[in-house]
């Protein structure tokens, strides 16, 4: 972790994913942090360890200026793409949340405790697609065990995952209008959100080669992301072999019945 | 479909399936129907073509009087276990929507569309559960097409599979709490849903051998099962002819991007 006088700008501060950002640096004891939004939401001010933070517009002149040590995007991918090469111009590491630079060559797709040791000194770092995110945590134990052939899946996505559009359209439906939504671009016969999972996969693992099939659906629920998914492997693996193999893995905790009630937070 | 003089009783005529049995039948023109439920529910009346139905109480006697000679029973399992036999004894054909008889040697367990060839002349007629069926339903020409090997699937289950208990609970909740659940008895490591769901798909296709694996999920939308389903065949089938079979049986319509709230009635 970095140290507690590092330099900090959220870009993004005002959003779902900004304002949780917020809430996990206060109670790490960050002490030089700032947020930063669009001329729409600059001048707002966002809760942070009990006091509150004024919110700058995240223009280009100010996220070069050089006082910055890290910056955490978390704003769409036409805006990454124009803001994250002034704030690397200005000396900051940019850890970006968007699509906008993970399957770039060169620039680290990390998933902590599955692959940080391909930061190498980057000065962009690209965090997954949240399905891509969770799903290398459960996968990486399971490769290690026995080697992975083939992944199949489909997934339960919360609103959340749509950002605060989806939380707000979600909760203008009472639960008897709720649906079953793909809330993707179709891409020849799947959605985009399906693909950036098998590449993004494939790109964490360092299995160019894996196959991997999904199916991404998005449910009436609010926070957390489930995934069914069914693997085969190289070698044989029981049962009891994948749960202690899963359960020896810091970034998964086992459980009977996992829900993202349960599993929110 | 049965003259429209034929005598019929539906029995849990105020429940979530038995109200729409109600109404299905009245489209269908069939003049003599009368309603039946448990004596909590007794004395009712329930909507039929327009008119009050006056609902009575289903009691072994009733059942078994002689006047009815199709009975659609729509109660849970140990209603049904204790009624079918009197009303087979008074001479009806009893179809049973309960998972009381589907997996009992020589009752027929029938998907039309798929396997009436069974029904040969039994008094009682099996209904699969809800997503065994419409599993049924598209599995039936891919396996006429190139044969099933091993079939592995996600459902997506709505509150209206556990009838109204579900639906009530479903509309209590705001979008904001509505959560995945998995409300089935474990047994062993599956759910019961999910062990009902590969027996009962053996029994329908007359196929015992098929390899079939389901992670069942009861999602917070109110009406419309869906599944993702991927299917390993014997012979080879490209997607195209995937789609054509599909496409050529009665009990199947393809869709672009298929939703529960777009099917629902």
């Amino acid at each position: 972790m970095p140290e507690p006088a590092v330099r900090i700008g959220v870009i993004g501060a005002t959003g779902a994913v900004g304002t949780v950002t917020l809430e996990l640096l206060a109670e790490r004891g960050f002490a030089h942090v700032r947020g930063f939004a669009s001329v729409r939401s600059a001048g707002k001010t966002a809760a942070y360890a009990g006091n509150d933070l004024l919110v700058e517009e995240a223009t280009p002149e100010a996220l070069a200026a050089g006082d910055l040590d890290l910056c955490l995007f978390s704003v769409g991918t036409a805006a990454s793409r124009e803001l994250v090469p002034h704030a690397v111009e200005g000396g900051a590491i940019c850890i970006d949340k968007s699509d906008a630079y993970r399957l770039i060559d060169g620039v680290p797709l990390v998933v902590v405790g599955v692959n940080e040791d391909v930061l190498n000194g980057a000065s962009i770092i690209a965090n997954p697609n949240c399905s891509a995110l969770q799903l290398a945590c459960a996968l990486a134990p399971l490769e290690a065990a026995a080697g992975l052939v083939r992944v199949r899946l489909a997934t339960y996505q919360s609103a959340s995952g749509a950002g605060d559009a989806g939380i707000e359209r979600l909760r203008a439906v009472a639960p008897t209008r709720a649906d079953l939504t793909m809330d993707w671009d179709l891409d020849g016969e799947e959605f985009s959100e399906e693909w950036k999972l098998r590449e993004e996969t494939r790109k964490i693992l360092g299995r160019s080669d894996l196959l991997l099939h999904a199916t991404c659906v998005r449910v009436p629920v609010m926070v957390g992301h489930a995934q069914a998914v069914w693997i085969e492997t190289e070698r044989p693996l029981s049962p009891d072999e994948a749960r202690e193999a899963l359960a020896g893995s810091s970034q998964v905790e086992l459980a009977e019945l996992p829900t993202p009630g349960g599993a929110a937070g």
